[in-house]
């Protein structure tokens, strides 16, 4: 069973970047990991549809006897991470909870704002995740909608980039935050810069490094970590949408030169 | 039982940096402390006293209803912490895993320094946690046996604290480390020397603060937040020692204008 792969879904390729950080801070383990792309993005979409897919992809990776099951999504953790936590047998893991536990800890003011889709921020989920833990922290939601497709685009350099950072960020100039967390999934590919607008005095908290320590953490404490070095792991990944368009950006996330990216069409399963 | 308080053991007063880091990042949480003052050093001692002694504490804080028990002492966890794990069950947590872990996650180089008391380093501890998740780290342990009585003498600023502190960090000069563990909760209290030392090059992991984020995190997944806002938390200290001094101390620490502790005795309890 330790030898079991962790799931990680995600609507589309942001939650590589929880990828990633699995890869680097538990090397050991091996990783299935589905990207909704098809259906990409969730922000907009209405809750019902949110739920179906998180659930259909969850009900996908199913199969695979999954130890772990990460839903590296903000939106879907928002909307879905309490009913399918209730339904599995598995830890399982959204990415909300360990943003705002990272964001308690490094924050002296408790003045944090916190970015991400617009059904993310209106779901006040980071808002409640926050205020659970403290009660007497600031939070300062701010939907940032121009940000996915500035990471989709590619473009993340540049003065172009670097204006539509700071437009977005600048309604949150006069709440004299003092950590800001990246509640969406695609935003540490352009940490350097969301730091370089903040002049590195704004601590930013990626969500995706938290998840992987959380991971890390639970699978110890239920001696579930692989300690089997006899075979390397094992990476799959699947999409519902192009496989070569996904292979490009995840090779080039993750920096690997090969990876095993298969195209599966998931609508009309069961899931409940 | 998601109000019953959070158990805390330590071999003197260092683990209130533990509790420092709980009263913060989880502010409704109730904490009783035992620290064994009277036998403290546990660094120099035989594995069997350390072991007995951790037990006693447990015990004796067993009678509370904990539902959770963190051992705050480095030494304490390298000896007893699977043990008492096996037994208790409630989540127990040692300090050394959460430092680990938050090692692997900042290093770049995977070049990890750890410095803690005689015992620690001669238990390995930290080394075989590292490489549990992460084979192809290099751990460099160093024992610095006076970097306690330097903070227990209470002159933690001036030259003569930072001659300490870079002569006892010396032999770790051409290891090219990138981050560095305190392994002993003691340290962070001359964190900043340290950091000062490094020039705030090398990467300073506190196990305090770890270990509070774990016990977040663990106690969010197993249903134990304690969301009840109706009454404030009760904070309890025990001592082995000087209730005087422990509560001295105590009181500069975790910058408390008043607090309670009760001296108790505890050989001779019945262990296993």
């Amino acid at each position: 069973m330790a030898s079991n792969p962790i799931g990680i879904i995600d609507s589309g390729v942001g939650g590589l970047t929880v990828v990633k950080e699995m890869m680097r801070q538990l090397p050991n383990e091996s990783i299935i990991y589905m990207g909704d792309t098809a259906r990409c993005p969730y922000g907009p979409r209405t809750s019902e549809e949110i739920r179906q897919f998180t659930w259909e992809m969850t009900r996908y990776l199913e199969q695979f006897h999954i130890k772990m099951l990460i839903i590296a999504c903000n939106t879907a953790t928002a909307v879905a991470l309490e009913e399918i936590r209730e339904s599995l047998n598995i830890p399982v893991l959204g990415v909300i909870h360990p943003g705002a536990r990272a964001a308690i800890s490094v924050s002296k003011k408790y003045k944090i704002g916190v970015i991400g889709t617009d059904m993310t921020i209106r779901s006040k989920a980071y808002e409640h995740a926050l205020k659970t833990i403290h009660n007497e922290v600031d939070v300062y939601g701010l939907a940032c909608p121009k940000l996915v497709p500035l990471v989709e685009s590619g473009v993340i350099h540049g003065d172009l980039a670097e204006k539509i950072v700071a437009n977005s960020l600048y309604p949150l100039q006069d709440k004299h935050i003092d950590t800001l967390i990246l509640g969406c999934t695609h935003y540490p590919i352009i940490q350097p810069l969301i730091e370089n607008y903040y002049n590195h005095k704004v601590k930013v908290i990626s969500s995706g490094e938290e998840t992987a320590r959380e991971a890390s953490a639970i699978l110890d404490h239920t001696h579930m970590l692989n300690m089997s070095k006899d075979q390397p792991p094992i990476y799959k990944f699947f999409t519902t949408g192009s496989k070569t368009i996904f292979q490009s950006i995840a090779k080039q996330w993750l920096r690997m030169d090969d990876l095993e990216v298969e195209t599966v069409k998931l609508s009309n399963v069961e899931y409940i």
